[in-house]
């Protein structure tokens, strides 16, 4: 049985195979691959709502001629609150679809649980630890946008401790080849030592950038983070938030080529004046994500992916 | 790209379209409309949870062979908690999906974000503002239990100034030629200044009632408004709030081919004796609004309104 | 108009006739049974949340070729919040659809709202009421597993005041010929004086066990029930609730044969070390619900039941 649960399961020639099925199933007639997934049934539970990552997710399932079943609140509506355990939920909802995503607030709960369910496992998000559907996507960007997964520059800014989206990517790009990072952060949210252990390990180049500026310089990629105010340490630290983002402002010394990421929602990290910049790519980013993760529960469900 | 977003993008050219259409789709066989739409996806976003309305535009797509995704409380469930904005939401699950139905509680925040949706948006219902679909089945419903749009004498009880529904209603028949209205109300709860100014306008006649008996004499057609106890002024007006509705003893004076409707829920305005009544339009005119959302949905995905 | 509401429908007759086409379906190939109910609609309304059983009905629509309306949390998220009376909740909700399932806090609402339903309702749990289809799933396991619904011995354990599932149960046992119960639970949680009198009346033999132990031999079925902690009087009795549960050091003494049924979810009552045990059928009881769902489901829209 295998679960999607970590994006170690994905090397280079697994992300590519999966990145060229999104491809083809984005440019594929609807009408020729809307029944691929006729008669299956996925459950999408959501412990910790994420409308946009369920409805990505649901959205995939039906362009495919699948079906889904779903819990928009599961920690709150489910017996979870009368203390079944996750294991539990699994083998019996397990018993009623082919596929489980999941959404919850505990990595290591989720890990534990894994083991018991008779059916594929999607890891859709899981509290402070991975979200590898969404480094896919991540990725899926960068080779669609800049054309390769290799050789890659790329600027990463902003919270680089708590954001779940960046170390799931950070790792991707690790299994790549000749990958240079240029990282700008406030000093209180620097990068985890086991994440940087693991740059380091791969052979990944990461200097640390002086200023936005001095990041975005000769960047194939900009990697533009979620900023939480209630991240910093200080009132101070957090006004100067702003300073650890990309502005309209920047756009003149980003290469032509450059695109820029981020795992939205944005909440005035990004200014909208940025938006209708070709280079500005996380509307597409996010639009990457149906077709990514319908490849994936395609491969899935067919028994593709091991 | 044409939204669904005021009762004014329907004169009565369209209006009349609409509705044979809903007429079609409603004498049609089942099984010979279970195709129009398959492939489609659309997602209905409630940021104010309504079941019925929720369920009556879902049952609307799933009648004519498209697919639903769903948030019941998007408020709640969403990123908008996080900060993002609708334009943002309207973008990503634009990606997603083939239309997107919403019911929002802010008409200007709605309003604002409507024109970056890279789909068709419906409004189910927005704040204080207009809930479009609710005045096209009361229409469609005068149409199917009165046989006509025009010359209509129509009484109106109740709420007239919080009542979302009575407003977007007045504004449809304000298109309509020659139509007169008696309204009957608690004096502070008025029709608000722009919309008579509108009903002058438009040449619509208005009276003001002196009871229910006089407003119901020669009404082709009874609109009575929900009466929340909370919009009253003083304990002692909500008290005399059931002096403004309909009750049982009334039926003898209302004329035998008009007709009662009711946006629903009633709480208590009209009293349950009411319902076996041949008059008592309002259990038909919920009816009615699937197959008005069926001609609405249908019309829109294949572009035919605008 | 048949509605699912009470066990007491449910004849010996009946339940082997359901039981019956839930093995067909079950044992159907999926491609074969995918198109039963093409075109049918049917809303879960759920006033209580119960991912569990919501899941398992929608999965048992979905697996037949219907589609699914839903309300996760019915009664924060609708107008029965303004005060709707759940009769025209069906009325209107009806209109929409070809069945409903609803679980709802109150029994007495929902029997005296169901008259008033224009397609057939299936009562999912109704408040300290009847639970009807758990009790048909779980007789479908003692079939499935034992071979037989005549001549058994049940052993049932824990909660019997409060445990609407076991109440349920017992009403459907007492419609079968020669049942034997031995009881065994906490003083303060004996059974309601009502399902008692039903037992004796229906000739069903009841006798009270001294231990777990005792009440396992010679039984042909143990039924141990959910023990929640707020229901003891005392702390002491909460601490000693375990007392009622069967635990691993009981497999030795329990017949070969013998199967161990639990409504699940279970909260500690059952020690998952006795998991593998052949004999150890709630898994399969869980599943069996889907089947259950799936007949019951399939023979009310095709008018079978009555």
């Amino acid at each position: 049985m295998f679960h999607v649960s970590t994006v170690q399961q994905f090397d280079l020639e697994k992300t590519t195979h999966l990145i060229k099925h999104a491809e083809y199933l984005r440019t594929a007639k609807r009408a020729d691959i809307l029944h691929r997934l006729s008669g299956s049934l996925v459950a999408t539970l959501f412990y910790e709502p994420s409308t946009r990552t369920r409805l990505s997710f649901e959205a995939a399932v039906y362009r495919l001629g699948g079906q889904v079943i779903s819990a928009e609140n599961a920690r709150e509506n489910s017996s979870s609150k009368k203390g079944e355990s996750l294991a539990d939920v699994f083998r019996i909802v397990g018993a009623y679809v082919d596929a489980i995503v999941i959404r919850h607030h505990s990595a290591e709960e989720l890990e534990e649980a894994i083991a018991y369910a008779p059916v594929p496992v999607v890891n859709a998000g899981a509290g402070s630890g991975e979200h590898p559907t969404q480094a896919l996507l991540d990725v899926y960007t960068i080779w669609r946008e800049i054309g390769r997964l290799e050789n890659l520059s790329v600027a990463v800014l902003g919270d680089l401790k708590y954001g779940r989206t960046v170390h799931s990517l950070l790792r991707m790009l690790a299994m790549m080849p000749n990958i240079s990072l240029k990282l700008y952060y406030p000093q209180s949210l620097s990068l985890p030592p086991d994440i940087a252990a693991e740059m380091e390990r791969a052979g990944v180049r990461v200097e640390q950038a002086e200023s936005v500026e001095q990041a975005l310089c000769g960047a194939d990629v900009v990697y533009q983070t979620r900023i939480q105010a209630e991240r910093f340490e200080s009132v101070d630290e957090a006004c100067a938030a702003s300073d650890y983002a990309i502005q309209a402002k920047h756009l003149s010394i980003l290469p032509n080529h450059a695109r820029i990421l981020h795992p939205l929602p944005r909440v005035g990290e990004i200014d909208p004046a940025i938006d209708p910049d070709a280079r500005a790519a996380y509307f597409r980013q996010a639009e990457n994500g149906l077709y990514l993760r319908m490849a994936l529960i395609d491969q899935l469900l067919k028994g593709e992916l091991s």
